[in-house]
């Protein structure tokens, strides 16, 4: 099998040992039943970590081009293209042709655009379905279900319908439904917010509320400053169609100061996206004077800043500290919140506050939208608010996940070996592990996943200059005895990858350039 | 007051008088307290119909700038601006640009582009959140909801709360609430439409349906066709962001088949949109041969064709004809329906059907824009069809409608003058009023206003050519006394229009240029 790899060009070298074994197989160079030589020793003829074949490996089998046999090998498929037909139609040197026509239509040439391909988006999709509760997974940031009061809930939903159905099914306002605003208003309230019912829009929770600041703020063109890393919904709502995403990067104590001045002064930025609270991947939150910082940089620059206080409310420790839209004198915030992360992500409901020609705007955009947010969600959850049973919900979430979080950092200390570190977060669902350089956590989390434990790699999670050697744990949905359990595997895996990795990492050091076999 | 009009200019002739109106007021030659001349006068000395300066009087009216007292004139006011001081920077001549001043922001152009101006919108807001019941309204096309169940609608979603409330509180999958989908799936069969479940993805209602459609099929420099006039909420989506929206005309027998084949010669079109039953506005149907040739021309031309289902169910005489979607053996139809005309418009929940890979990526974009839909109306809408209570609803406003269509057509018969004609319905919610050339449905509406009757004036619902003598009547929410009592306030005031209307349409053809006083 004959690959020539250019380890200085832009295409990774995963993707291009992909793409020239396909091009191998519509060729007919490999035929059908063919055997592939295994990953570890590909890796070695070619120069490259076994991770790298590992990962080409993957893709080719999602796209049905090959498949493993246990005790067998990998051979190359009977029906490329058979398992997952509508794969493999990314920006791939070699894009099948055959299998997007459907009855005549090519339709991946209807599309307005090419979708982003990664070999890890199938295991993903694996990952984030997994209900399996032999898994432990720290995969996702979601609220822990066995708190929900669903009777409760019930017994509020039941009442409100019987009080106000016949206008709550009916078509409703597009700004949200008059007692969820006013209720948020009184909440918006306690936390130093003074929101007019024209200042506040209730929106599908968070990420639709992102989707109506890019209509309403960025043309093609544009330039946005977002945290790197960051959460994947703001990369798929901000990357993209012309718009520039440039990353300011986070350290321990949230979003760099010195390098956001940097960026406002040398671009013309027209939004700035922020979590100042217990930021999503890291866990990491702005002190105070930062806060004031960001705001006196935004003021000066004239540019508005999204306040994403999604996770504000799940403060674990420390004092509470006020969201940028309380200190915010120019009416330059626009700062969005849901109730996902501290009840029930499976209503949709968000909200966002900002001046007034800010939220008529974005209520236009609203409307073009999707009319309106679900009114028996908004209606279900204002009672439920009313009743005091969110309040009530926060506080036990709060000394679950509290308990949760420092378990894992128990765990963590013990497991994990030296060169591993993590943040402190004071609240929030996520806390950030950085492994020794060199190490992949796409590879890692292969191996982890044949022992029952999943994670979020972090390279989900950057928009650029990915980070490999980084990953995400999100807590509140383990279980103490499993945090306990997943933690020691992982650390195992860690070491055990740690003793193999160093003198591959040598290898490929010494090895610029890779022409061969 | 010395105006100076140019009717071969682009700019409509009210503009004009408002942008010069303004100008005199910012130059100072109108001061605060200054007199205007009453519409009537104005509109003989420039030659105008009296209409065109009441609309330029109602802009400045909305944005401010002057001031009616019932019984002594219209003045100049005191602060310009003061009432909106966010409306009135769009694209006209004279910004005023200190009112867009929040704070030291200048928050016009930190939006992405500028709202489209009608100086009917301040009308059309107040006409569409008119709850007085001495109002006769014809202008919503949404259900009654006299006819909801509301009692049978909680105890549905009590059970289903009861039953599954963890996993629908829950994050949920992007594509929709399982046993909502196993439900529609075989509603869609009942149509003749036969969807896996990997064809089938849950909306907002269809208003997301065409957001999403938008977003995965169209670029800016993209042209798509739609019926024109259409649903104004298809204009919102589809029409601005650099997207070209050509429109093919509508007959009595719905979409010009000539003209939309034309269309697809001259043009390279991305997308179709069609409402091939009881279209909105006009209320007009596609026969079967028709459904046929647009499926023949959009397959020879390779044009996806969106078909917007959403009033199929209501049909009110006549015979029951496929949907588009039943008739696709090319896979190219994009079928989109909802529940907001059938039952309950307060729960947003639409779905989309389609080829896989359509779906596939339409899903993706979903997971984008908002997650998913709300799983509690998904979850109780799924109960309330799976008890039977949908189509015992359905039953029962078809014969309501039935019954108040067939009143409104009589009492046009009777109150309507020769030379208006009115659309046949065979179901859906409207019906499309055409009055005689040189009436302006605009001007009718701001008298039948005052003898609280109101209707959706025409150009609301055209992106080009609009034809402002046209207007559409939707019944299912107006009681048949009411019926009578509007069409006979409708009818006179077109009487007495068409009486004042005719030296002044003579007077406006024998002035081709008019510049003076």
């Amino acid at each position: 099998m004959l690959l020539q790899l250019d380890p200085a060009a832009t295409v990774p070298l995963y993707r291009q040992i992909r793409d020239q074994i396909r091009q191998l197989i519509t060729s007919g160079a490999l035929g059908v039943g063919d055997r592939l030589p295994p990953s570890r020793e590909l890796a070695q003829r070619l120069g490259v970590h076994r991770t790298t074949v590992a990962n080409a490996y993957a893709d080719l089998t999602a796209d049905g081009w090959i498949a493993g046999h246990v005790g067998r090998g990998t051979f190359v498929s009977e029906s490329p293209q058979a398992i997952h037909p509508e794969r493999g139609r990314g920006a791939s040197a070699l894009p099948p042709y055959t299998a997007t026509l459907e009855n005549g239509y090519l339709w991946s040439t209807l599309f307005a655009d090419q979708p982003a391909d990664d070999p890890l988006d199938f295991l993903m999709a694996d990952v984030t379905a997994a209900a399996d509760r032999r898994v432990i997974s720290f995969t996702t940031a979601r609220p822990a279900d066995e708190l929900f009061p669903v009777e409760e809930f019930r017994r509020a939903t039941s009442e409100v319908v019987r009080r106000d159905g016949r206008t709550l099914l009916q078509l409703g306002p597009s700004d949200g439904y008059p007692p969820l605003k006013e209720f948020l208003r009184q909440e918006l309230a306690r936390e130093g917010i003074q929101a007019t019912d024209r200042e506040l829009l209730i929106t599908n929770g968070c990420q639709q509320a992102l989707d109506l600041v890019r209509k309403v703020f960025l043309r093609p063109g544009d330039t946005v400053l977002l945290e790197n890393p960051v959460y994947p919904g703001a990369i798929q709502t901000f990357n993209g169609g012309g718009v520039r995403c440039l990353g300011v990067p986070v350290t321990e104590t949230g979003v760099n100061l010195e390098a956001l001045e940097t960026l406002l002064n040398q671009q013309r930025v027209r939004l700035l996206l922020l979590t100042p609270s217990f930021h999503n991947p890291t866990g990491t939150t702005l002190s105070l004077d930062a806060r004031k910082r960001v705001l006196e940089l935004a003021a000066r620059h004239q540019v508005p800043v999204v306040e994403d206080n999604i996770y504000s409310a799940l403060r674990l420790r420390g004092r509470d500290l006020p969201p940028l839209k309380a200190l915010d004198t120019h009416g330059l915030v626009v700062h969005l919140d849901s109730f996902s992360k501290v009840c029930f992500p499976g209503l949709r409901v968000g909200w966002l506050t900002a001046s007034e020609p800010v939220i008529e705007r974005l209520r236009v955009a609203k409307q073009a939208t999707d009319l309106h947010t679900d009114q028996l969600a908004q209606a279900a959850l204002a009672e439920f608010g009313r009743r005091g049973l969110l309040t009530k919900l926060i506080k036990r979430a709060r000394t679950l996940y509290r308990a949760r979080l420092e378990r894992l950092e128990a765990a963590l200390a013990v497991h994990f070996p030296e060169g591993v570190t993590w943040t402190r977060p004071e609240g929030g669902m996520s806390l950030w592990v950085t492994l020794p350089a060199g190490l992949d956590a796409g590879a890692l989390l292969y191996k982890a996943r044949e022992r029952q434990v999943l994670f979020a790699p972090g390279r989900f999670f950057y928009f650029q200059a990915a980070q490999p050697n980084t990953l995400r744990l999100s807590f509140p949905c383990v279980k103490e005895k499993q945090i306990e359990q997943g933690i020691e595997v992982l650390g195992g895996l860690i070491k055990s990858e740690l003793r193999q990795r160093r003198p591959a990492e040598r290898n490929t050091r010494r090895r610029a350039r890779v022409a061969l076999v």
